[in-house]
């Protein structure tokens, strides 16, 4: 029996090596053409390809390698009695929570007002606004909506948070449903999305959505393509309603080099590269749970087929 | 008895404004030459012009807006029985550490290389440093660097403080002295100046410090320009030695539009714009200090003559 590491574009001799420590004597293949399939137990994935899980029989187990599941949890091959796992890494949350401060500090800050004033050697001062006279709203407050609010709140920000059912956050000032959307969205100059992409959450931040946010708000997507509309973002910021967006995903990726987000002179976007779990702990936390499915004990981390999460 | 305003370039009459409300039936002059000179009791003043002291035999108090007080506490002129109080706003603390997060997660995430990317739109991955893999030095451990460093470490730095006399931050590695400095130095992928300008640390960064910092290394300078020997930074950055440096103060501001600074490619140049005081903060201070001073008790936050903070 054995495991089949499906996990480019990150190179599997990478998972191996640190998979052959932690669990010897288990079969490991780098590729599928390699593996035998119907031996495969497990599979260590970033994505799916369709149709692929047929080929594997005895497929007890999907170690999903990126915090965003929705690529393999909807899989219409995906028979019942395979569980699919994530990896939960605080070092994501901190490298999401990076990502965030970093290009919410950017506009905050007139970063590129600066610099484009350093080209001109230009030193005209110009006021920043004061520290918490600003807000940012995080759609979403799992593991990563808390990390990411811990850091604006240090980094200055009013920080608000929303989530599709209610949830208490300490220290946070928390809405959820239709209605607590509405209100978290009209106070956001600052709207990070954090959600997981569920068929409920899909499509949410669109024309209707977006035109809550006040104007000149700024829009971080450090979630999945999925949950923004992207002609709607698109419209309100050639409108003039939204000042500017970050897009760490997008709804096609890699994002086609035709695509007309690339030179919105508002927009900015960066190849997926806000967070990675190291290989180190996605194989410590799959090695883990394959260890208690041998000996029959039940698995952590295992994601709710019908929530998506 | 009168208030002289000496703020500019922030406008004086929002701090007359503010200081009508706050300390009714005062004079308050809005410029120097409007005041009676014999009458001026008190000053609140961003910098001096050497000699001004002179032309007030009856000052009492200086309120220097900026955290900075050296250039008001170096002037030869200053009387001994003159008090110089300083603002502390934990805004400007925050504001501080807004501008030092921005400048090394830009650095540390390679958003000057994303944004080559989106203009070229090209969609490559690189994998960022895994958080709490790097170490920023603070130099600087009072108010100011104690609030850079609570926001470094949320935001996965590891954070070592340095101080020039043994001071004990909780959670924070310090070190102090000669010795300290060193060893700080070796293990500061980023290093931060929060230091007070005096004549012990002016002219701290030069080449022999600089170059104790581990290969590629990021300097932030949100103190004062005089800490950076500015020729010495240059030939290390040029050397290959350090990976780059962001200068909101530099040696002679406004920066003049000649200076080399300004075209390296490795320095970012911003005009003194990391943190201000709100004339609402200077004013209150000021107004509770100058009814201490009518009342005969003692007064806060005033500058100690032989520290020079």
């Amino acid at each position: 029996m054995s495991i089949l590491l499906l996990t480019r574009p990150q190179p599997p001799e990478l998972f191996s090596e640190a998979l052959r420590a932690l669990l010897p004597g288990e079969t490991l293949w780098e590729s599928a053409d390699a593996a035998d399939a119907a031996a495969v137990e497990a599979i260590i994935a970033w994505q799916l390809k369709p149709g692929v899980l047929l080929r594997y029989p005895n497929l007890r187990l999907i170690c999903a390698t990126a915090a965003g599941v929705e690529k393999i949890t909807a899989m219409p091959d995906l028979r019942d009695n395979v569980m699919v796992m994530r990896v939960v890494d605080p070092l994501v949350n901190t490298g999401l929570a990076q990502y965030v401060l970093l290009m919410a500090l950017r506009h905050m800050r007139s970063l590129q007002l600066f610099e484009a004033q350093q080209r001109a050697h230009d030193w005209t001062r110009h006021r920043p606004p004061d520290p918490y006279s600003l807000t940012a709203g995080i759609l979403g407050m799992g593991e990563v909506g808390r990390t990411v609010a811990a850091a604006l709140q240090i980094a200055g920000f009013n920080v608000r948070g929303w989530s599709r059912t209610p949830k208490d956050v300490p220290g946070i000032a928390m809405s959820d449903g239709a209605d607590g959307l509405r209100s978290c969205l009209a106070q956001s100059n600052y709207l990070v999305c954090a959600l997981p992409l569920t068929p409920q959450t899909r499509g949410l931040l669109n024309r209707d959505t977006l035109a809550m946010l006040p104007r000149g708000a700024y829009v971080i997507n450090v979630a999945r393509g999925g949950h923004v509309v992207e002609p709607d973002l698109v419209a309100l910021l050639d409108s003039g309603h939204l000042g500017g967006a970050a897009l760490d995903v997008q709804d096609t990726e890699p994002l086609p080099p035709a695509s007309p987000l690339w030179d919105h002179p508002a927009i900015t976007i960066t190849p997926h590269i806000a967070a990675q779990a190291s290989v180190a702990t996605v194989s410590a936390q799959f090695a883990a749970n394959w260890q208690r499915l041998r000996a029959g004990r039940s698995l952590v981390n295992v994601i709710d087929g019908t929530l998506g999460y």
